[in-house]
């Protein structure tokens, strides 16, 4: 494979254990992965060098939530929403109507293009989930087709009791038949542990079958008020507890005791539970944005993470979830670009390879139509992607 | 010149005074003018016939307050604002430095591009300022240069005290020697009415020095607290007063008030003073937003304009300020589209000829990559702009 150098960085934001952010700087890829970061001057020599321009670049963004796999819209519930009718989580069973009548080629094409619009503004790892399938059959296509389309894969056949179905035993054909038949194919099990979706019971069951098939897990939780999901992913040592918008002290601590271990080796060991804050799905419900700024005080680690998906959050442009984090969440734009790579990445187990520019790391990096990241923020809604480099190839 | 027909046309905002929305529309271009409107199955013969292929179509934006005649950036002032720093006029004066250092030919290819960023998010009519001069040497340069570039042009030599005048001396000059210089080349004279900026006795005798040269006017007022600026450009008769975001009842009704023989005249006549918002200055000094839902409850119209400036609003893009009324200030998205074209025409007194698809009107129209106008905000920070046309012609 031949070598990269991508030179004249104005601002490097590496994202590394540090925080170091170089400017004038360079950087080296060879094959997929990074091989040196360093000072422009002291760069080696490379089989390809390309000039940035004086651009910034970061590490590209790790979207680790979102719900890609669906078809039709719901843009009239959005606009019923904005009348001032409240966010019912039974709008999924509209998607999940249309989905069944997608064909697979229909479907996977839909698909691969809403991971092309999220890579356009620099997304280059990006988790999605099934569960607009909500049937044996439908989860299982949703699964494969998701496999190969996108970086990581969730199982959430407990996103909601389809209509006409008992919850409980709902929960058990996901908690068994279902979860064996995508065991093979995902990475992760999830649940949307909240009032109207499945309670406190139904969540341990699904969580223990995870458990049973050494499956990884996370969980959607306490979007819509207090509830129990918070606890039960830090019982279960989830990955991530996802939405987290109202919290009481109790999930706080028990986040923050999740983290105590990673923070005493210094970001190695296990990590505890990301609480995974959904900025998009926020305004696009008119919901107090999830206190991210109150648990990075507190010691939690968080992700920023889009939710694209047809009903709250019908956005995979991660620079506007930056932006909207530091103008309204009141991150830094530092705590914004961490929790929208590194944090993605920890919400995934996929710290060790990605979600920092450093050297043996895969060489997926954002570059900046601008001279700063701050620009992300100081330009909301600009188009301001240059160039991505994912595994070391340009995608754009 | 030639006829164009487009067609397929999913769903047509027009804005009129009736604010009908047709599905399965047309449009015929007669040069640089709207020729019919209309079912597509009834439209008439045309030289071109465009398929839009079912996507949505509404006037181009009108963006009436920008500031885009300046070098350099304020992105370390805006960090330190995100860190804490409350937002403060002088930061006014580090622009204007680099501004006087930029060549002609700079200072003209900056504008220019700028103006073209905004047209790519469907901008086809857009004012912007003088103000980052504050000499008389370089207001009248600035003044010279935005005449070509956009299409309204505002005189703004009261923006800012300059770092070591006098006020009063300053005012004197823009109300004298400077107002006469530029006289020729502008639309509109406005002040920053403001604590920090100038005062109720400086800004009245701007606007009476506009007024005895039959200038129309425009007042930056009450951004940063209660202030005389809303009653000034009432009593003035000013086109908008900008920002508006600390209003008491008394400055509400005089708005309202201002309004009374528009109503009565259904859309003719003189209008009142419209309440500029201008939301993504709101978002990058957060600031509460300007009250622009209660605004038009009480029968004041308004415009939602992009502000972009590089210190408190550095974007153009008029698709994010929509998405985020809709989502924030609680506009309908009926609202927040009138009050981003038909309400700017008005701010700009150009309400008879853009600002709504009419018959007879400008053909500035935008072409959306979505089947319906509420994917503006139900898809908030997607590039959704397909195609602009601007005086009948396609720009992109």
């Amino acid at each position: 494979m031949a070598t990269e150098l991508l030179t004249n960085i104005a601002q490097l934001t590496t994202v590394d254990a540090q925080g170091t952010v170089l400017s004038d700087a360079a950087v080296l890829i060879d094959g997929e992965a990074i091989a040196w970061i360093g000072a422009a001057a002291d760069a080696p020599n490379a089989d390809i060098v390309t000039d940035l321009g004086g651009r910034a670049v970061l590490p590209g963004w790790v979207d680790s939530h979102s719900h890609l796999i669906f078809a039709g819209d719901r843009s009239e519930e959005f606009v019923a929403r904005m009348s001032g009718q409240a966010y019912a989580a039974g709008g999924i069973a509209v998607t999940t109507g249309a989905t069944r009548e997608a064909s697979e080629q229909q479907l996977r094409q839909m698909v691969a293009e809403r991971r092309a619009a999220a890579l356009a503004t620099g997304t280059t790892w990006m988790e999605t989930k099934t569960g607009y399938g909500l049937s044996l059959t439908e989860e299982v296509r949703h699964a494969k087709l998701g496999r190969d389309l996108v970086d990581s894969l969730t199982f959430l056949g407990a996103h909601l009791v389809p209509a006409g179905s008992d919850a409980d035993e709902y929960t058990d054909l996901v908690a068994g038949p279902m979860l064996e038949a995508v065991a093979d194919q995902v990475d992760f099990v999830d649940i949307f542990c909240e009032r109207g979706a499945f309670d406190e019971a139904q969540t341990r069951r699904v969580l223990d079958a995870a458990k049973a098939r050494g499956l990884a897990t996370k969980v959607h939780g306490n979007q819509l008020g207090e509830g129990p999901g918070v606890a039960l992913a830090v019982e279960y040592g989830s990955h991530s507890v996802d939405h987290v918008n109202f919290l009481n002290e109790h999930d706080v601590e028990a986040l923050a005791g999740s983290w105590t271990a990673w923070d005493a080796a210094s970001r190695s060991g296990t990590p505890g539970v990301v609480a995974t804050c959904l900025p998009a799905c926020d305004l696009s419900t008119r919901m107090p944005f999830a206190p991210g700024a109150e648990l990075l005080e507190r010691g939690v680690r968080i992700a920023l993470a889009s939710n694209c998906n047809p009903g709250t959050s019908y956005t995979s442009n991660m620079n506007f979830c930056v932006a909207t984090a530091v103008l309204q969440m009141n991150l830094s734009l530092e705590q914004a670009i961490e929790a929208a790579t590194f944090g993605g990445a920890l919400a995934l187990g996929v710290q060790d390879r990605i979600g920092s520019l450093e050297v043996g790391k895969r060489a997926d990096l954002h570059v900046l139509d601008a001279p700063s990241a701050a620009h992300l923020a100081y330009r909301p809604g600009m188009a301001l992607t240059h160039a991505v480099y994912r595994a070391g190839r340009r995608e754009l």
